[in-house]
Parts: C-alpha cells; sequence; structure tokens
C-alpha cells in the first residue's frame, strides 16, 4: 500500500489481470450504508454485495474472481472509512501466487492483507516492521482486529464462511476447529508438503449440501464417519505436539497413516474425486502419502513430505503429478500468518510490480 | 459319488489336476485315530492334518492346494466312517468352478458338498432328489448334520475358520455373523453380480493381523471404522428385506451408495489393494458400482448389476476388466446353498468328466 496525492483510490491485481481505481469524492456517499456498527455476526447483506460488484464495474462480469475481488476490497475500505473516519488515498496492489477457487483460502490470504494494510492506512493497528527487520508481525490484539474485519470480507466473497481460512492467514501455525469454535494449536513443527492442484473445479455449496444428504439418508453410517475424522484431527494434533518436543520418523510414520485413512474416509462421505485418487495413486508410487485439502471434490491435494525426502523423489513426484496435466508447488504448512515485509526482501517480480505501479 | 465294488475309494479333482485312490483296507486302521466323539469346539489337531497329508500322498508338495484338498476329505472320510460304522467304497468326483485361494469360499464348497454326500454314504443323511425333479435340498435338520462336518472339514483347511464360508455354503442365500454367531436372514433378493478376479495373492492371517496391529495403534480411529462397516452391514439387511417385498430403483441406489462407502472404508482399515481400487475406477466409468470380497488385500472384488443394467454395459465392464489382466464371471447372490443336482441337468463338461471316471 502506497500513498497517493491526487484524491484516487486504486486496486491493482496483477496476477488477475485487474486494476481498477476509484475518486474517493465518489466513494464517500457510500459511507453510511458501510457503517460496521453493525452486531458482529450479521453478515453484509446480497443487496450491499451486489452493489458493490456493479460499483466496482470493470468488464469481468458479474461473477468474476475480479469482481468480486473488488467487491470484497470495497466493503472493507469502506468499513474502515466509516468506522475511522478517514478515507486513505492509497495505490493497493496485491501480490497473489495462490490459484483462486482451488480450496486453498486465497480468498482469506486476500482479506487478510487488506484488512491489515486498510486498517493501519486509517491508524488502527501499528506498522510493526523496524528498521533493519525482515519481516515483522503485529500483537495478538491487532491481529484479532485484522481477522475480525477480514472475516467481512469473506462474507462478501463466500456468504457464510467458517472462518477458518481468514483465521489461519491471520494468526498462522495450525488451528483447531471445533463446532464453530476456533483455537491456535500451540505447537506445531513446520510441515514440508507437495501441494497438487487437479485443476478440477468443484463448488463447496454443492459438496456440503452432498455430505448433509448422506447424513441424512445414512445417520448410522455417516455419523460415525465424520466422528472418525475428527478423531483422526485429535490424534493428529497429538502427534503434532508431539513432533516439537522430540521429530522422529515414527511421528511422519503415523502421520503417513492418518494421512492415508483420512482420504478413505473423505472418499467414503463423498467429497472425493477420481483425480485426486490419481494424486494418491501417482505419490504412492514414490513411497508418499497424499489426502485432498480444502472441500474436496477436486481442488488440491497435499502429500506429507518428510524432512529426509531425497529432493529425487519429489521431483520424481512433480514429473508424474505433472504428466497428469497437475500443477505442483513444494511448500510447508505450520508457517507464520500475516506479516509485515521489508521492501527489498520481496521477491524481484513483486518489486517490479511495485514499482510498475 | 458313485459306488464302486473293488473294495477303494477315489477322489478326484479335475479341475485340480488331481486323481488319487486309496484301498478301505488301507484307511481302516486310521478309523480310531479320527473318531469325531471329540468335543465340537475342538478343531483336528496339526498332527492329523499332517498324518494325512502325507498319508494322501500324490506328487504335488506338502503345501499344494491338492495335498490340502485330499487331507481334508481323509479327515471327513474317517470321521464319518469313524462314527457311523460303515467304509463306503465310493468314486467321488468334484467338478468346481470357482478359482482356489481367492477369498471366495471355494474350499468351504468343497467340504459342504463333501459332507453332503459323505454323511448320505453312510446312511446318516437322506437322498432329497425325488424322480422327475431337477434340484433338492436336505432338511433344516440334515442341512444342520451337513454344515456342522463341513466345519471340519473348513478347519483341516484353514487352522481355525469362521464357519461363515461353510455356513453359507450349506444355506445359501445370506447370512448375519455377529460376534462369531451365525443367523440365516429370512428373506434376501437374488442379486445380479459380476465378480473379479484381480488374480493378487493375499493371505487372510496376515491382513487380519495388519487390521488388529492398526486397531492397537489408532484404537480412537479404527473402532468408529469397524463400527460403521458393521452399519453398513445392518442397514444394507433392511435395504434387502425391503427388496424381497417391494424391489425398486431406489434400493439399489441405496445399495450401490452402501457398496462405495464400504470399500472406502476398508482401504481405510488396510485391507484394500491398488488393483481392486482399479476395478472400482474401471467398473465406475461404466457405471458400476464395486467393492472387495473375501479378505481384501487382493483376490476378488464384486461388482452389483441391476436387474435393468444393460448386456452391453456387462459385456463393456468385462472387456475392460479383461484387459487389466483380471478375469470376470457374471454370477449371483443370495443363491440356494447345497443341493442335489438331477445327472441330465448338469453341464455337458460335467456330464463328460463323470462318464469318464
Amino acid at each position: 500500500m502506497t500513498p497517493r496525492q491526487d484524491g484516487k483510490i486504486s486496486l491493482q491485481l496483477p496476477n488477475l489481470g485487474s486494476q481498477l481505481s476509484w475518486e474517493a469524492a465518489e466513494l464517500r456517499p457510500l459511507l453510511a450504508a458501510f457503517s460496521v456498527e453493525l452486531p458482529e455476526a450479521q453478515p453484509p447483506s446480497a443487496e450491499q454485495v451486489e452493489k458493490l460488484k456493479e460499483f466496482a464495474g470493470g468488464d469481468y462480469g458479474h461473477e468474476a474472481v475480479q469482481s468480486v475481488a473488488a467487491a470484497a476490497f470495497l466493503y472493507l475500505y469502506l468499513s474502515v472509512a466509516s468506522k475511522y473516519g478517514v478515507l486513505p488515498t492509497v495505490d493497493i496492489l496485491v501480490w497473489s501466487e495462490l490459484p483462486t477457487g482451488a480450496g486453498l483460502g486465497s480468498s482469506a490470504a486476500y482479506s487478510v492483507c487488506l484488512a491489515g494494510a486498510l486498517l493501519f492506512g486509517c491508524g488502527a493497528v501499528s506498522y510493526p516492521l523496524q528498521e533493519g527487520q525482515e519481516t515483522a508481525r503485529w500483537t495478538k490484539e491487532e491481529l484479532d482486529v485484522i481477522n475480525r474485519l477480514a472475516f467481512r470480507g469473506e462474507q462478501v466473497i463466500h456468504g457464510n464462511p467458517s472462518g477458518v481460512d481468514n483465521a489461519v492467514s491471520t494468526w498462522g501455525g495450525a488451528l483447531r476447529y471445533i463446532s464453530g469454535q476456533i483455537s491456535v494449536l500451540k505447537s506445531v513443527p513446520t510441515l514440508r508438503i507437495l501441494l497438487t492442484n487437479t485443476k478440477v473445479p468443484r463448488s463447496t455449496k454443492i459438496l456440503v449440501a452432498g455430505v448433509k444428504a448422506k447424513l441424512l439418508e445414512f445417520p448410522t453410517i455417516m455419523e460415525p464417519m465424520l466422528a472418525t475424522i475428527d478423531a483422526i484431527s485429535r490424534e493428529c494434533e497429538g502427534i503434532l505436539e508431539a513432533m516439537t518436543k522430540d521429530p522422529s520418523q515414527e511421528h511422519y510414520s503415523r502421520l503417513e497413516d492418518l494421512v492415508d485413512i483420512n482420504q478413505h474416509l473423505l472418499n467414503g462421505i463423498g467429497v472425493g474425486h477420481a483425480l485426486l485418487d490419481r494424486v494418491c495413486q501417482v505419490t504412492s508410487s514414490h513411497g508418499l502419502h497424499s489426502k485432498l485439502t480444502g472441500a474436496g471434490g477436486g481442488g488440491c491435494a497435499i502429500t506429507l513430505l518428510r524432512p529426509g525426502t531425497a529432493p529425487s523423489a519429489v521431483e520424481d513426484a512433480i514429473r508424474d503429478l505433472t504428466r497428469c496435466g497437475f500443477e505442483c508447488w513444494e511448500t510447508v504448512i505450520g508457517a507464520p500468518g500475516i506479516s509485515a515485509h521489508a521492501l527489498p526482501c520481496l521477491k524481484a517480480e513483486v518489486q517490479k510490480a511495485l514499482k510498475g505501479s
């Protein structure tokens, strides 16, 4: 986010090929309608979201990801401006390497970053980065403010999100989600994973509806299966905690067993896909264990890598997965949440995009 | 079984390429050691089985299916002869089209047929077929006697069998097996199935040991999974009963869902195999639903066919499965158990084998 002096607000999303800008004077009349003095639980109304999409304009089409992204930005901007009485005239450039609609929470990462930037822009949170630091994070209290606002962005994008995605983008590490309650796991190791996008489009809403229908049709079968998935999470939590104290190959072996069992159960409740099974088969032929991530039904799979997994085994798996038409990234889970990064530490292409703006 | 007058007993297993015969005078000295006045639960001892394998002779090797089959025959023959004081001098020819070691209960079918024939040979059960009938079955009381003896044959072959296989071969239809207790389901429809042999060899003992090890390692996960498999059986029992009253496509649709869920759970508890998954994938591409049968880990899969499944769909599926190197048969489940068949109703190749003997 960089200040500009011409009374305009711009939003650049180079990875989506989108560039929009508005006059602060245009936005001012909308402020009254976007007061965040709403009860916490009340989501943005469908009318508000529609209005913002129209206002966002652009030639992307009403349901396009660019249009939705612009609406979420405007909602967050107007909410913050309304609450703090400031309309910061800024250039906002969001660089995102996450595929959208793949179940990776790209919208949450987007909402959290916007929330952090806009709250700082209005003076509601500090800027944590000190001279000479490469990255820095906000205080717990500030992160809580960022997370709450980001959830509103998620509501604009998803309608009725669980809040898990924005929470993990805010806090990092790993979270526990039980009956709508989110809590942070105290100690989790950073796990090396391979993330594979099958590129099969899926709808979380349709998948959730399918599970609910099966639960109604076969309650005595679906209930214990869902309970087993829950038991796997709890077992996994214990292993992750033990790993931070005494990491051993035995822990990885247990995690691999749980990955396999969970994948079979997810297939059993009806959120699998033949191409997710393909990912599992291909990685299994390289001795690696995979499961779907997100809502399932397509989207991405994660493959657990051990610290000692040979680069050649990973490269071979990536080659075979790429041949199936999938896209792979090696990354980690259990990484930090929202952080402020010093400009010189950013990747060259991001610096270039920032200069171009 | 046909009587012979030369004081010999012969066992012909043309499908195994095995032909053995003994003098009744040779067998008489063994009678004392095979009295069935043993407690019901006491299985044949390892020494008895070893002795019978040696006695059976043949050039098949000690653990060969032919040697085990001969030992089971001799055990049943001597048990019956000892109990009823008769050594029937007979030719026994067993025609079996079931693959051995594929988890299809071929040994139970063999034991039950031998038990029925030998008990009739000693006058312990009647011969149920009346003039002009094509097939006939024994009374409940007689079937119970046949089943109990057949279980001894299974013990010779498997050591510690559950008794389910000989029970279903005896009674036919479908059975309920709960905590070692077997009971017959009152009304079950005859279901068309495709039976596919992956030809992957597997050991029931090793598979059971694997499940037990997982149960010890992850009790909170494995217990609800096993309970879910149990719930599927109970749900299925209800559907099968409803189908005999009012068969509908809706019932098949529910059975197909349960087949899929069960297959995923069986994979989850660790008794799947990549080639069983292949069967599921191939049949799924023809709109058909499959699961492993028997102990899993290889062996056979069953594919449910609806009464209205087009022959061309089945043929296409069989073609694709055969291309994978599998062997398929279309058959039914819920058929009658042990039956006496009139000679003219047997297949030509069986009649030919009988004449050759």
